[in-house]
């Protein structure tokens, strides 16, 4: 009996993905939807799965989160029991890591303004610029990607602290945790970029009050949100209001409350504000395969699983 | 006797700088205009200065270049013959370095197409993109500026190789060099950065001739050039041409033919050129004085003077 192994990642090409796999791992069988076979299969790789479709699996070994997010996962309310493992890759991580410096060094170097004064033919040479080091990256969320990011945007210049919900220990980055740590992390904060998981915890964390915690009269001109996390750690509402009352100054805005964002939402033409449609770390399946093949092969034989989920902590 | 200092830098604030250098080095008199005092003048900070004003110094001892390049010097044809000396800082090295990465990354990212979409309410959630290391950056012009360009660029993923005129070695940079060197670089080239000072050697040298070498078919659909260098190293009408004919992708331009860029130049609304004024690595004067002023103090010790300029290559 061939192992089977259910592919179900929603607005993927699943044909690709499918392709891929079974030309790493011939051993394996595909299958993308359940017929009479629900029992031959024992791994799945979900993205945004169709509740149901996993419960419908005896049994299923391991459920692997096609991205570094999981909260997709736990919208299914009869999400069986199996181990649940993120992946972590290189290629994700980097992408990652591409879209915070780019966006971060949008609003150092003043993209916004530029493209303005492009627009209307105007060259005004501002000498007046703040180095990189005296800007402080504030990271809401300094797991594996947020670790990578901080570290890069250090080497190109800036000042870098994170924040996680347990204490880090790393030398390069000073970190904080816990509640108070936050609010200390957030009064120095020039840049805040949201990369938290989402969870019971989390939701709606971007709000009025956190705003009104990040630095005021730093070099830019007032704080700016990056929010490359999840669409569900914002208040929308919120990060308008602080936009038009000045207590923030610009966001870049990966991810919305609803996805797509609405055509009418007043983000999309706000001047201070940069739409991304859930882009920043789009996941290269090419890339991802081999680390779900790999920990399938560990597992079989015997070894253990990485990046494994906490269930009561959601990610 | 008081030792003077020359303030000749058109387009700063002098009295800005004047204080600076007064503030750190209270045995230098600065000056800012030559009346009866011209044999006390042993020293020169100049940007663009204006004729004349050089030779009428009898004791100049050295002329020190307010910023990296000194094709501004040269236009004085009645420049005396005092050491040349550019000034190599941190905080300017780091500042072009940024440009280099934001605009990087606003090409490999997708920048104009999501500004685009942004501009119609057009949520359009494309996963394809090529990652870093499928696009190579060439550096031209791998000096002190460029290597840390391309040092921070291979950190973030991008795959780098550079070019100068003569050989450079360096373990974590492919390197080439010469003319045969050139040709090789350019032939796998998605993004071409332009760091090259402008000599007589190198002016007007990217042309159509040298834009037809790029790599075609790359995974950024076509090439990218980047000039952050002098304005005199381009042709804009050969770059309009590349533009349009398609063998160029896109262009992030700071530096122009004439500056300021004429208001009906068509590089202004082009859709795919980034126009920025002349603004990638702004010299923060209390960054660069130091330099200047650690310089005269070794030499009046009798020590010798850094990143002298050699005039026949000129620069």
């Amino acid at each position: 009996m061939t192992k089977k192994i259910l592919l179900a990642v929603t607005g993927f090409d699943e044909t690709l993905w499918q392709a891929e796999i079974e030309r790493m791992a011939p051993d394996l069988e595909v299958v993308t939807k359940i017929t009479d076979d629900a029992a031959d299969v024992e791994y799945a790789i979900v993205w945004k799965q169709r509740p149901n479709i996993l419960s419908a699996l005896p049994n299923l070994k391991v459920i692997f989160s096609a991205g570094a997010g999981v909260d997709h996962i736990f919208k299914d309310h009869t999400l069986p029991d199996a181990p649940i493992v993120r992946v972590v890759a290189d290629d994700l991580t980097n992408r990652m890591s591409e879209y915070i410096i780019w966006q971060a060094l949008d609003h150092l170097r003043q993209g916004a303004r530029y493209r303005k004064q492009q627009a209307d033919h105007v060259w005004l040479e501002d000498k007046a610029q703040p180095a990189a080091d005296a800007v402080t990256v504030g990271i809401m969320g300094i797991g594996a990607l947020g670790m990578d990011a901080a570290i890069k945007l250090k080497m190109i210049g800036f000042h870098v602290v994170g924040w996680s919900r347990n204490p880090k220990t790393n030398s390069e980055i000073e970190t904080f945790s816990g509640t108070d740590g936050l609010h200390d992390m957030l009064s120095q904060t020039d840049i805040l970029v949201c990369l938290l998981p989402l969870t019971d915890e989390t939701r709606s964390i971007i709000d009025a009050q956190l705003l009104s915690k990040l630095k005021r009269n730093g070099p830019l001109g007032g704080p700016v949100l990056v929010n490359a996390g999840r669409g569900g750690l914002q208040s929308e509402a919120d990060i308008l209001a602080a936009l038009n009352d000045g207590s923030l100054s610009a966001a870049s805005l990966d991810v919305f409350e609803q996805e797509p964002l609405a055509g009418d939402s007043p983000l999309w033409s706000h001047p201070r504000v940069t739409v991304t449609p859930h882009a920043a770390a789009a996941s290269n399946p090419l890339a991802l395969i081999p680390h779900i093949l790999i920990q399938i092969a560990a597992y079989e034989r015997g070894g253990t699983l990485e990046n494994l989920v906490d269930r009561k902590a959601g990610y």
